[in-house]
């Protein structure tokens, strides 16, 4: 049973919080269930942590979770932050495994994404 | 002439106003001719900034530019510096029509994004 788990840094501003929410709401939704599971987790300034969101997704039955790193650089936050949370989260849940995905602004399709609102979205229109 | 000018945050960190200028490339690589000049602006730590960029897209003939925010969240850069910006270069350029597209975290494709980067992931292929 496959997970999937969005993973946002986590803001002051509790909309942007929501934003993340919605979202997860939204993959939940559109997952067609795909993924027995569907959760949102943030690194800091709000909760779930990812290792509470992975025990989550464990009590759920899920024994492999997915982690999309909701962030548009390979900074800090993804290249150390999200690997010690996900070490953390096997050593408290070692039947599990977890990958995490490529984050979203280094998935092949964010420039279609682009391109296709830019598109759409005519000035002339406006 | 419609311009595409792609707007990110900018970063102390090199590499991730890399990663904006190469997927901006992309974007001109991949917009098939349909906008006249597809550039890059960053709002901070880095440049050109929103102004700089709209007077390229002015010099290059263009008089319409399409702004896509490269943010995840409606926090003060995009509901606050963006517009601030762009009144700016209007006021520098008042020939031009400059428009703000949502930006990405609202673009009503980003969740098909993530599905699809989850659903090609397969943990168990990994």
């Amino acid at each position: 049973m496959r997970a999937l788990l969005l993973v946002a840094h986590g803001s002051r501003r509790e909309e942007s919080n929501q934003e993340v929410r919605e979202l997860a709401e939204r993959l939940r939704a559109g997952s067609g269930g795909r993924f027995a599971w569907v959760g949102h987790a943030f690194l800091e300034l709000a909760q779930p942590s990812i290792p509470e969101a992975v025990a989550a997704a464990a009590a759920s039955g899920a024994r492999e979770v997915l982690v999309l790193p909701y962030f548009l650089s390979a900074g800090r936050h993804v290249v150390k932050d999200i690997p010690e949370e996900v070490a953390t989260a096997l050593r408290e849940h070692p039947e599990m495994r977890i990958e995490v995905a490529p984050y979203l602004g280094a998935m092949a399709g964010v420039s279609d994404l682009l391109l296709d609102t830019a598109v759409s979205h005519s000035p002339a229109a406006g």
